[in-house]
């Protein structure tokens, strides 16, 4: 990772590679949700609080909010920029926000806010971010950039979603640590829409909130309602337990 | 795209991205796939005769057979270099090759081979790439640096493969033409396969050869067979069609 860095903004430029576009020939959600996290992760490494660092103490980052919002999608070939920073920590979460400009024009395309908590790798339980000191992330807080949209979601599904596809974790789902992925959650869901949809209208927003992590083999129960322009989708592990909850606005 | 390259080989540098490594924190296959065929695509791209250009001459490449052998796996945030170069041009096909090093230590962790047909993207019918000439590509043939691995397997499987799984086309596995991704093809061929069997063996080497495309809402359905230490599976769409065969040898 190389020497540590002193800037607060984390700046990384991705490319909106062909076999990541959609039959719009626009950057996949899903694959815009990896590269934000792969600048969370890169920016974290830089600074000393990132995962490889912290997993020497048993500890670990886990994304327990995450919302997109996109005036645009980055096109086929084109170059973006994304910025990232930690709007605050709190005792048990703290906020990093993302801002995605167009490399060759500098306009803004969207912003994401995400939460993360930090976890003891063995308990599994959330640990006071304040009081470990060593994870060093309180001293790269940087309030100021605007980040100008709605906070997170707690993504509230009432009891009449209808159950609107069921998939089995596969090995392709699975992360280094043998979870799902938190980025292949919301393709399985995005996949419940059909082309037409992607065809006639776009993705404005969406917000997730993780609950549980789920493993190879487990049956994911994805259950759908839609909301005027909102959808929303509960996915359900083994018949009973809430995995996370996914709300997409289409413009 | 800028300048055209003078230079035969390709050479582009990537980076085994966290959230694209399995759980033994080594590239997946299937994504290592990807950034071969971005290589594939940037090199043309940059020579004059890659898929944006000749698209505006309602022509495309399409690609029919890759293989992929690796004596080792990039590991988790490790830059590796992808080379590419035209070993020959024949009147249907032209044969593309690559070599996988490691950054860092500059030593040869594998090897590729694909033959690509051009199309046109009317009628779907194979053009004379020699009788082409606007495509170019003869130009750039570059038989000399060795590819020191078996050359492209057919890819035969015999009548008693068994079902092994089935899947139904989504929104995320089509590309920008809304055709299956060759790549997705090969990620649900190795979700057949269990985590143990990653965990104790690795894949020293993948064949494919593609036979038909498929298309949103398709059913594919995956038959496998076992001859000594490879894996052939013939993956065949709505019953009837067959749309690609792979071969795994695990070490």
């Amino acid at each position: 990772m190389g020497q540590l860095s002193q800037s607060k903004i984390g700046r990384y430029e991705f490319m909106a590679e062909p076999f990541h576009c959609d039959f719009t020939c626009r950057l996949f959600m899903a694959h815009l949700g990896n590269h934000l996290l792969n600048a969370a992760d890169f920016h974290s490494a830089h600074r000393g609080f990132g995962i490889p660092t912290l997993q020497h103490a048993n500890k670990t980052w886990v994304l327990s909010r995450l919302a997109i919002e996109m005036t645009e999608m980055p096109r086929q070939y084109e170059a973006f920029v994304v910025e990232t920073w930690i709007e605050s920590v709190m005792r048990y979460f703290t906020n990093r926000n993302f801002r995605i400009t167009d490399t060759a024009t500098g306009r803004t395309l969207g912003y994401a806010r995400s939460v993360w908590a930090l976890i003891d790798t063995a308990s599994r339980q959330p640990l006071d971010i304040l009081n470990t000191p060593e994870c060093g992330i309180s001293s790269y807080i940087e309030p100021s950039p605007d980040c100008p949209i709605d906070r997170l979601s707690r993504v509230k599904i009432g009891d009449r979603a209808q159950l609107a596809g069921e998939i089995e974790v596969r090995y392709s789902d699975l992360d280094i640590n043998g979870h799902v992925n938190s980025i292949k959650y919301l393709e399985h869901v995005l996949d419940l829409f059909e082309p037409a949809t992607y065809k006639n209208r776009r993705i404005s927003r969406i917000d997730i909130a993780y609950v549980a992590e789920s493993r190879y083999g487990d049956r994911l129960a994805m259950y759908g309602e839609q909301a005027g322009r909102e959808h929303l989708v509960r996915v359900v592990k083994n018949g009973d337990t809430e995995v996370c909850r996914c709300k997409i606005r289409f413009e």
